[in-house]
């Protein structure tokens, strides 16, 4: 099962992803859907409207998670091409939910940056609040997974040794484009990122060091994660800083993040 | 003016200090009450029951920021005596709003660490909506000040190069106890930290390298800042971790934290 959260009248309506559009479950997002006892079964069967693809607006679909936690390097493949050892420990830095726009919002670039890069990323949306969860309570209050591209301004990352700053520019983030309950995600899902149709990162999550479920344990050791609370599994090689010479973002690309089994994402980069 | 924010009956009460206690001025909570517009003349003029200060019992002053945003090294002094340069931006991080407790409340020291260390700081409370605010509009931005106590897990704050995962464990914050208005507040007061009476951290904030109005500027280039958003302005020399040898918080321990023209936090440590 797949789920969106849809613009509908200033607000949101939870939907589930049929054949050529969605079923409008009505008004809420999948966020506050996760808060709800047997969301699964309520969300599978609920009847709604049909609203066609080409008429539906796409919200990040978790619109306000109460936490947004972020990982750093992540992938085994690219921490040792990096030439660097394999971390003990996750690294985590946060954004704030004002970064987040619907997966096919424009992008557009702050007037205060030349150097806004991609990441793409598995996201794990929490279903079941958890205070220290065990390897096994982890892995259940997991409660579906998303698309996020991780967009930071590596001048601000870099200001300082807190990377905050490049990270939690306002509605620069795409989020979405929906909930893939965890049935529907193969453990060696492609990952892919692509600007203007050239494919800038590839691997697959199977190459994640630090698990969905260890991270939903880790997180989880210092504080209670709560249903709608997403946590972000860091990206893999192929962003645009390390190349050499380095690229970003432009006006005019088309930026692309994809998950196999989850969905993609299409941004349209525009300078304000 | 000072206002705090009172738990009553399972929810919260905004409440004016007068003499002897508080006037209880009914529900809501001193972040809800800086949205409200016109909360300056409301506040200062609304009648309420009065709350003997024995009876009172103070949550976080903003029980549930939208944001709380910390800054690195902020004090001139500090910074110099540690033999550093002058910074040229703020460094900044996040901490998640399930950190906070009350001014008065036990501090559990989680059993994941021994090396949890005080950070007294002077607290900007922002009173108004901004986004790439100019000096002026920062300083108009500002709702008045409040107190933090950003205590930190020395181990997991460096146990990689981003401190969030020391920074935001759960109930380990102390906010409060008042949001002082603006007019409150010297340029040149005094902030001290006490362990068991012994004054551990002793400056003013005249000493700040980022103004408040600063780093309300800095931050809203990069997000809206809302009323009832936070930013905690760093803290000052004599924190544990840096003492030969380090000192930690202990269990029986009476942790103080005070600005003058604001007020005292005091909080009982415990080992759960």
């Amino acid at each position: 099962m797949k789920l969106a959260t849809l613009r509908v009248d200033g607000g949101f309506h939870v939907a589930r992803v049929e054949d050529g559009g969605y079923a409008d479950l009505g008004p809420g997002d999948v966020g506050s859907l996760l808060a709800e006892p047997g969301w699964p079964e309520h969300a599978a069967t609920a009847v709604g409207e049909h609203v066609p693809t080409g008429s539906a607006d796409l919200a990040p679909v978790i619109p306000r998670p109460g936490k947004l936690v972020c990982v750093g390097l992540n992938y085994r493949t690219h921490i040792t091409e990096m030439g660097r050892d394999l971390p003990e420990y996750p690294t985590l830095f946060a954004k704030f939910p004002e970064v987040l726009i619907g997966p096919y919002d424009d992008l557009d670039l702050p007037p205060e940056s030349d150097t806004v890069d991609w990441e793409a990323e598995l996201v794990v949306v929490v279903g079941r609040r958890v205070r220290r969860a065990d390897a096994e309570s982890a892995k259940a209050a997991i409660g579906g997974y998303t698309v996020m591209n991780d967009v930071s301004l590596r001048d601000w990352q870099f200001r300082t040794r807190e990377w905050l700053q490049g990270k939690t520019w306002e509605a620069t983030t795409p989020l979405g484009p929906y909930l893939a309950t965890p049935d529907e995600l193969a453990p060696d899902a492609a990952i892919t990122c692509a600007v203007d149709g050239e494919v800038v990162q590839s691997s697959t999550i199977a190459d994640l060091l630090f698990s969905p479920a260890d991270l939903v344990g880790y997180v989880s050791t210092m504080v209670t994660l709560n249903p709608g609370d997403v946590i972000a599994t860091g990206t893999t090689g192929g962003v645009g800083h390390a190349r050499k010479p380095p690229r970003y973002l432009e006006k005019g690309q088309t930026l692309r993040t994809a998950i196999d089994g989850i969905g993609e994402m299409v941004n349209e980069v525009r300078r304000g």
